[in-house]
């Protein structure tokens, strides 16, 4: 078996639906710093605690996008796994993250079209649900 | 004014639909290396060149999910700018983003409905469009 | 408009005396860890718990370059804004700046000299002003 | 000797007029990236290649700022070294330095008034002094 084939995750013949996986970290203030540096997303209410403070989240909070990421995280290391392309992704933040808070991505395998695969996705911290949404990942046959 | 009103952006009287605006960035290896490190996507479609050049992309390209964050600093920190509230992003991903790419993000005002403001969003490198989407934010009235 | 005009910030026919803006961030244990490695500099004040018990900070105090740099965060993405040239930047450190304290960083026109545009520049730690000094710019003519 | 005589740098009863040390550094794009993080200073000029095309400096270069940081390197870690407190600093940016360039940053000491000793500064790219400057430093005597 090749580099290659021994780094690539799931094939189209390996899925089903119900299948799942999860991602979870908890986003400290090296995140949001790293994440605003490698965006360029320096919005206040992510790096100014003052700012913060007088928007209705009361302290600073995570990037959105940040726990979006973990979503591309399952995706592209577990579940479907390398060799799997991205189509698209929808996101609708429920809650903020804040510092501190450790936030579980899981995603949920809901249809297999073709080659497309859909998954039902879920950013939670403790029992709130933060983000929700699906995406759509091109999955190849076994060669 | 205080700090919190000199950092804060556009407020919803300031919005008018066709306002437009942009943030662009070249994207690099060391960005793929702190998007990875921050998301924990260690995709190696990412990170190693010899996966990658298995693949349908032939190099290394970047995670989807950094172009997507380009459209979040454009909402953080531009138009609406700081103190609007992001409700949900929806993206497809149309075309690979390689090392040293320029990528330019650029979001236009759609549509106002009481405080929902709703944007067009576009990533291209050069002409080729290389993530298309829409996004919600909630805007507050002028205090 | 090209995109190098979108992201152009004013030019000399746009600004005034008396013009200000600000960049405003709480300064945390991962900008000084982040700001000592890009910078080489290791001083134990900025890295050491038992080293800057012992100084007359008696904790830990950010690097004095890294207010500094807040100042040239405003003239490099809203006052002038990209496309203005750093010609030179005059510092005094006041006071320090530790983990925690949120940084306001302040700038304001005093003078425009054909090309050469001179600014006030302070950051402040709510009331006590930790660095004061001046800048000059050099901003080019509307094409 | 306690740990913090033994990671204090000179004292001033050490310094002479006429000594000098330096700290050089290879700038490459992820020194750019991480200082732009830091600072929150996105200037397209810094991160965009097509933007920075389009200058005067044709290509994108380093954060003024960060080749001045280096000086402060010096000053935290060599010459005077840690215990010594960071009064001011003047810098006059004269040219550009590019990603792959080598930056050498050195200061000699040029006077010592009472516990105040001051410094000429400089950086330079192979020939070209690209940062001049001086500074001023609080060195305390010997306990």
């Amino acid at each position: 078996m090749s580099d290659y084939e021994k780094l690539h995750g799931y094939f189209l013949e390996d899925l089903s639906v119900g299948m799942s996986d999860t991602f979870a970290k908890t986003v400290t203030e090296a995140d949001i710093l790293m994440f605003a540096g490698v965006s360029g997303d320096t919005n206040p209410v992510h790096l100014n605690a003052e700012f913060a403070a007088e928007t209705m989240f009361k302290e600073r909070i995570a990037h959105g996008m940040l726990s979006a990421s973990f979503l591309s995280t399952i995706f592209g290391t577990r579940l479907p796994g390398p060799g799997a392309i991205y189509m698209s992704q929808n996101l609708v933040f429920k809650a903020p993250v804040c510092i501190g808070d450790t936030v579980v991505a899981e995603v949920t395998l809901r249809e297999i079209n073709g080659r497309r695969v859909s998954f039902d996705c879920e950013c939670r911290v403790g029992d709130t649900i933060v983000l929700q949404g699906d995406a759509m990942l091109m999955v190849s046959k076994r060669p």
